[in-house]
């Protein structure tokens, strides 16, 4: 349950899509579940991060205070504007790469939903130059590019973590309209029309880089088309799909579907 | 427990080798067995799929409603026509690739359970060309020969999914008289003369593929003889060997051997 | 429990080391024990097995009835003679390859347990000629030399299986002195002084080949000298580490050390 | 709980931290943890050990009983000399290879905690030459520099255990000012200013390890820059970083964050 005295209450009674009296907003419910699942599936460890654009307010997202995601609960969320300020901190120390979903979400209207993690798979993408492109429909929704961001190129030797706004906003510069972005030694940054696409997404671009890794010493993996990924992500983003792999990843996590 | 009115009040007593009254049918309950197995066992995720043959009407298969293997109940099940056309839908949403199995029952009278899935060992093989081929004992009722099938080369770009009658015949004529078929970039279809080969062929897929993917960068792998595969894959469905696994996966996937 | 007119019933009392009266016998309580452990491990799957020479017989061995190791209970096991005929079946079906412990018994006074699986990692070294040597130190206890035996060098096209005692007794000739053995597309013989000796041994194997797996597109991996091989042995097999191994393995897989 | 009469009740009161009369002291409560969190993320296995450093004494450190780390328990934690001899023993039998910690804290003022381990993902870098150098920032702690250290250099054919003192001692000089060493054949040392980061320096050398070894088959993987090693560090070891982390891994391993 949120705090008494939280944010919320400053909102107007039904904020957030809140389903009665006394319950938490679904969309924070589905926050957490998101949190919780993407460390089920091995795409986030101790490190990484989900946030949600609240969907009264497109000017504000939330995002968990410095916690892994595997530990989340919902009185960890804390509201932010988009330049990365705490709305109403009270004291919770927030993540020090929150400004990743600060400046993609200043940058994208079309994005409700943004992943940063470091998962395995994708990491040896980052670091080797060669692409990371879907191979497999369930992958489709990772999009045909796929850019690789190096913060040494505009920032120098730093530590790495994307700490200021305008680090973020180069970031959200490198993604463009893209739906994945990876960043060099690092990790990548997906997005998404909502919490379900974003962490579907996420979960998928893992499966494909796995199935990559070892399809590459076999010979030249055959990409999907063009019309290939354009037709099948619209099907995977159906809700026959949708729901489907969203009722499975909650089960598994062991959270409500909300 | 089958809802009531369920198509199975109309077949005679005793359908579906129903072992007393009341009791759900013993093939249904062995589908719903197969479910579970093979998300247990990673050969499918959010999404594939298994079904089984009529037993009293061959021109009949039951199918899940379009839920993730991992979470199919007995009432998820449904009826179909070798269209793929529903027989009591009662507003439960098919799989939108039913289509596959209808038309390999259609085409295959030795078939009785069809599994359809994306297993991740196994899509390496679907799109770089090199074969998939038996190299272990256990996986000797994989068949000889294992053909890919692109959707793209009879029906251009598509969304990759096998959604019509017309693209499930031309899959089945792909698989012709063997036990198992890949799909490039999407995954593979394998099938049985009963549930349990069904899955066991589906889960010994996934672990010759595995070995394989392991062995080729060590040398060229010896595969099995012609005579080794036949002979094998009879001891492999002895019911010595049958019963054996049959009841390890159920045990591990916490069902009823049934 | 034992049923009452098992075949231990016939045996004097304290036979098999009973520790006191109507408590089954240790040796058998470890080998109940040997299959857990090698199920959790991943050695064995569905298939493989493990046996034990009788400690009060050396013309007789014990095994588990037809089943896969993650299932055995203390009632499943049965007595066999150095020809693999069951002492007291009791209408049980035994392994169809219980010659291979038969034959390395009947081959080898030393061994007073033998292990066959069929784990994953070293399967790939069965079909390409690289050779499974030491490169760890917890895997000196495989040995210097791990020869590869080809069932259809002397038998030709057959189900794979060591169904024979004549098949057996080639094997246990290939096995030589060595503790390890590969069969070609089929899986590997470990064999051992005692039970805990021989699980461990097939553990790290396993380790080994994994190991090896993905050294070798590093580079060509250095292996352990003779020396280090017979020292390290000696050390891995001393109480210090195998008391220390064997609770570690009793305690994941859930079973008493015994 | 400590046995009554252990060492512990020799020192003043509030010793080791001890948060209040008969509670265990807190610094004995994380190295219970660190075995706990290192068994259950896989870096160690039957094999290995932690240890830490009594804050109290620098000439004196704390390790179990030889029992593998996912099973130690508090009152297996026994006290040694900087030459490896146990304090009060009462008949508990140590780690042969304790002579690894001995030897690098008489060595390094700095540590406060050790950490020897054969983690299967390591252990390819350890037996090929490929050297193991951070590449993803959650493993610039592991440092800029991992010596590979050879027992047979020195001490020709062994059974490859770290036995003696001057053994101990020549692994530390090789170990030098770095936080890692590899071992030939055999696992890895690394080394802490306490034993939180001691410990996530093993797993996410581990982790960096498994993305190196995909990595290499895709072309010459990019290391960390001298400058991101030493930035990314300090932000890997901030309290933002370390709390979460070890809030993390404590909740996986179900042990206390203490």
């Amino acid at each position: 349950m949120l705090a008494a005295g939280a944010s919320l209450a400053l909102l107007p009674a039904g904020a957030l899509r809140a389903q009665s009296a006394g319950e938490p907003p679904r969309e924070l419910k589905r926050l957490v579940a998101a949190n919780r699942i993407l460390a089920n599936e091995g795409v986030v460890d101790a490190f990484g991060h989900v946030s949600v654009r609240d969907p009264r307010n497109a000017e504000r997202f939330w995002l968990s205070r410095s916690r892994s995601p595997a530990l989340v609960e919902l009185e960890d969320l804390m509201e932010f504007t988009l330049d990365g300020a705490a709305v109403d901190g009270r004291g919770r120390t927030p993540y020090g790469e929150r400004m990743i979903h600060a400046a993609v979400y200043a940058a994208r209207a079309d994005v409700h939903s943004v992943v940063h993690h470091h998962a395995y798979g994708v990491l040896p993408f980052t670091i080797t130059g060669e692409p990371l492109r879907p191979v497999v429909h369930t992958a489709s929704v990772i999009g045909a590019e796929i850019p690789v961001w190096d913060i040494r190129t505009k920032f120098g030797g730093t530590d790495m973590l994307v700490r200021s706004i305008e680090q973020g906003r180069d970031l959200a510069a490198a993604l463009a309209s893209n739906t994945c972005l990876l960043i060099r030694g690092h990790g990548a940054v997906v997005v998404g029309g909502s919490i379900e696409r974003a962490v579907l997404t996420a979960i998928y671009l893992e499966v494909n880089a796995n199935v990559l890794l070892q399809a590459l010493p076999l010979g030249i993996p055959e990409a999907l088309s063009a019309e290939e990924i354009e037709r099948s992500a619209e099907a995977q983003f159906s809700p026959l799909a949708l729901d489907r792999s969203w009722e499975y990843f909650c089960q598994r996590a062991g959270v409500d579907p909300g």
